[in-house]
Order: C-alpha cells, then structure tokens, then sequence
C-alpha cells in the first residue's frame, strides 16, 4: 500500500512524500478499504503547514475526508465514507468497520466531500442568526466549495446571498450554481453591496481574513454577526473599531471540529442525513475541477493552493 | 457666556474656537446653570473629528458632559449634572430642570466624570460575561480614566485584572489605584500574563485596536470574550483568524449610546444609583491631571490627546 506522510511541518508542495508499505494483515473483525476518492480541502493544506487548530504527532498521514469501498471483511463491496481526521490520503485503510458510514453507490468524487464543506456551509447558516426567508447575507471566498455549498442552500430556503470574489473568472461558475449577486472585492465593496441589493446585511461570513474581514463587516446592519472561518489572504482579520463600537458587530469564528465535540449525536445524525440526501440528489454539488494520482501529490498541493481553479482538486489513490 | 464650538471636522487642536453670545433670559419653568467642571473625553475629540458614531450638525457645541450650578431659577444653589451629549463646554446652560441631574455638594471634579467613564467601566465587567469571584479579565490602556475605575469596580468584586499599558511612567498611577498586575505591551503580552498569573482571561477589554486587540485575544481562554471600546492607538483592530476560529474567540463592541438606547429606566437609574454613592464615597475615583479653562481649548485638548498625563484634563469654564 501507498501512502502520503509528512516528517515536518512546512509548505504541502515541498514536504508531502508518499511511502510504500506493506499491507496490513486484517485482525478479526476488521475490514480492508479500498480509497477511492479524497479531496484536498485547504484545512489539509493549513494542518500540513503546522498552522491548524490540530497539530497532529509526527510523521502523520495526510488528508481528513475520503471515500472507499470494502474490499475485504464484512460487507464486501459497500461503498463508505472513511472516519475523519485518520490519514486519508492512502490507498487503503484498514479498521473496525463501526468507524466506517455505509453510503448508496452515488457520484465518488461529491460523496467523498460529504464530511467537511457541505457540514461547514450548513452550520454557518444556521448556528449564528437565525435567517428567515428573504434576508440577506454576503460571503467572501464565494467560489470555494464551502462557497458553492452556501449559494445553494440558502436559495433552497429563500436566503438571499451577496457572493464576493477575487477575480472575474469566477463568476460564471457561481452564477452556475445559482448565485444571483457576484461582487468582485475592492475597497469599495460596501457601496456596490449597496447599490446591488439595497439591503443591509444579516450575516457576513467570511474566509479571506485581511481587509476583506473589515468589508464585509460594513455591510452589516446595526448588531449584525461577522463569523470567519478562514484566512485565503493569509493576513489577519482587521476591521475598524469604530464599526464593531457604534454599529455593534458581533464576530464569531468557525471550526467544525468544535460542533463535533459539542454537538448531540442526535443533532450530527440529523444534519448528515439531510445533507446526504441532498448529496445523493444532485442538488447539492460542488464542481470538480482535477483529480490527481498519490505520487502526483506535491503537484496536487501546489495546484490546490495556488487558486485560480475551476472547483475542487481530489485525489484518487487507486486511479480514477 | 462663552461656548466651544466647531463648524468643521477636524482636529480638535485647531477646529474648536470661543465665542461670545448674549446670555440667554429665562423663559417659564426654566433655570440657568453655571458650568463648574467638565471633563475631556477621548469620545469628545473623537466626535469633533468626524469619526464618532454621531455626527452632530454643524456648527456644533463641543462637550458631551459636566457638572455645574443653578444660579437662576428654581433650585438656586444645587448642583446639578447636566444633561448628556448637549455640548457642555460653555459657561452657562438654559433649560428646564427636568433634564438635570441634582447632586449633593462634593468632589466636582469626580462629580463631573459620573456619567460616562464609570458607568462604561462597570458595563464593560458587566454586560458580556458572566464574572465571578477569582475569574481574571485584561484590559488594555488601563490607565485611562475607564481604566482606573475599571480596575477598582473589579476589586470591589475580587476580579482579577491584568493591566496592560504603553509606558512605564503608567504604572505607578495604576497601582495606587489598587492595580495588582501592570503590564508593558509588546509582542510578547500573551507569554508575559501566563507567566504572572499563570491563568487564561476570561474576558478582554481592549481601547487601543492595533496589534493589542490580537494580543489581548491571545490570552483569553477558549470561548472567551473580546469587547473593544475605543481605538487609541488609531489602527484598525487585528487579529489572528485562527485564534477565533481555533479558540473560538467571541469579538464585541462597547458603545455607552448603545447601553442608553435599549437599557430600562430602571436599569439605568439603578447602575447609577450606586455609581453614584462609590464616587460620592470616595471609592470611585479618576485622577486628574489638569485644570484648563474654556479660553485654552486648543491647548486643553492638544494636552489631552497626546498622552502621557497622569490622570484627566477637566475644563473649568468659570474658573477652578
């Protein structure tokens, strides 16, 4: 078996390495994996980095989400979605099959990017205001996954979405996937929401950190929330006192591992199941734009990071 | 009478001229009152700048709170607290009593700060987490006049509070207000708390934005709360996008106005009910600094700006 480690901390491009091991026996009760799908998420990317919430012990196998098949043990041939956080990027894993989520034979590469985004969007919805139909909330990062995932759950409940970008080439995939309003971001970003919509905002979530935070927060209305879940820009989040003191701005941050640790199991179910159901749909989708072999994985890395993309960049350990 | 006005925005050192005005007579019901003391406040030159949350119309009184005497009218004799935000750096007001706040004879100078510093000081520890006995709370330029009265508010309830300042030469102020810990901010805040309280805050309180406001973040606990209430150092705030998404760190802002609006009567006259008895008490105090009178405006507030004083500038527009 293949799989991909890092021995440092440092830029995925440069210390990912793939190794090559013998497969592992199974014990009783276990079962062998076959991976056939994983994304790269730009979490990966951070916790490569050494910049994540989580500092993995070294060497760690890279990757947090997947999807296989059960090749070997019980329940031959079920397609599952892999436990999360274990080292995904491999070609096989081998594990006690009550870590494992049966899933539907489906379309691998959006099953396999159930776990993480959609979960994200989902949550950033619904965990900070409550949105009733016909409210407005603005994003940055539009064009991301997490991105897409919003655009499309929020037409489905009648939200309305300001989608912020960085670059024209964007637009047309969003407006693909049902955004009404793309904005490219710019000093002036808080009048053209203006003009754009007449509105001030409910929500702003934002993924870009940097100057783009501070917009974002001008467009909100009197005790609006600002939640940041990421730093594309790789600048700190910056914003004028003055907005937070007289306009009484709430900023929150994001991390979906700590609605794993606090949520129900109840409420996890839940939310997955709607989401899967969804998923399985098709109206629930994020573009693809690449797949790349394990041994093509620095290059995997570089091309994820360096944006400018089309969709999302999966791995598929065992050939598409 | 003489009054402060400006007709422009801009900066207070230059914008704010004397002028000279008939007094006014009395009309029915209504009482004259001479101005004795009335404080300068970063929140007066901020809003003669143009960058407060208010924007009166121009020209504009300067001013925004002061202790004085009715001299005319009925009530002659009783010192009373004018009423807030109606431009107060003048020689004499004419109103009705109704909107002035009788006093007994005291302090004038700490008399004349009731209504802003302290109530700000005693919301701040209030209004956003939930504070008991032994939990610690930072604040940055501790040796404000919000400060000063923060850190003794906090004694009175055995909160602990980590001071941070800018210079050396705060420090001894601090402490013989009742200060424990004073600290000089710097790059390595967050390392130099744990080391003197080997505790994570609980609450942040930040005027000063800039790189501070991340700082002051950085010592908080996971879930901890950061409410920022002026912007000294005229930076915009910045923080870390992972230390909110990762710690899970909950931004706010403090506006006193905000507090007005939406608070009770009660509520408002009970927090000042007992603010007032710890100022009358002498357990409630703000150092100050330096007497100008109205014909020193310019300066008084060039002194005031600039820093370095070891306590507040007060305008005695009749003399001190």
């Amino acid at each position: 078996m293949k799989k991909v480690i890092y021995e440092e901390f440092g830029n995925p491009a440069k210390v990912l390495k793939v190794i090559e091991e013998p497969s592992q026996d199974l014990q009783e009760g276990q079962v062998r994996v076959e991976v056939l799908r994983s994304p790269v998420n730009p979490s990966d990317l951070i916790q490569i980095a050494g910049d994540y919430g989580i500092k993995p012990p070294l060497p760690a196998v890279a990757g947090n989400e997947g999807l296989g098949r059960i090749v070997e043990g019980e329940g031959k041939g079920q397609l599952v979605l892999l436990p999360a956080g274990q080292g995904t990027w491999v070609t096989e894993v081998v594990c006690n099959p009550r870590h494992l989520v049966p899933m539907p034979d489906g379309d691998l590469d959006q099953l396999s990017m159930l776990l993480v985004n959609p979960a994200t969007a989902h949550l950033l919805l619904t965990d900070f205001v409550d949105l009733k139909e016909g409210d407005w909330v603005i994003q940055s990062a539009a064009n991301s996954a997490v991105g897409g995932y919003l655009v499309q759950l929020a037409k489905e409940r009648g939200i309305n979405v300001v989608n912020v970008v960085r670059r024209e080439g964007a637009i047309a995939g969003l407006k693909k996937l049902g955004a009404d309003i793309v904005l490219i971001d710019g000093p002036d970003l808080a009048k053209e929401v203006k003009a754009a919509t007449g509105a001030k905002m409910k929500l702003a979530i934002d993924a870009v950190a940097g100057e783009t935070f501070g917009r974002l927060g001008e467009t909100l209305e009197r005790g609006g929330t600002l939640v940041n879940y990421g730093a594309m820009s790789l600048q700190p989040c910056q914003m004028e006192a003055g907005a937070m003191i007289f306009r009484d701005i709430r900023v929150r941050g994001f991390w979906l591992m700590n609605w794993f640790e606090n949520a129900s199991k109840e409420d996890r179910m839940a939310t997955y199941a709607t989401l899967t159901k969804s998923v399985l749909g098709g109206t629930l989708y994020a573009p693809v734009d690449k797949h790349f072999g394990l041994d093509e994985i620095n290059e995997a890395a570089r091309y994820s990071w360096a944006g400018g993309r089309d969709g999302k960049v999966i791995i598929a350990p065992n050939g598409t």
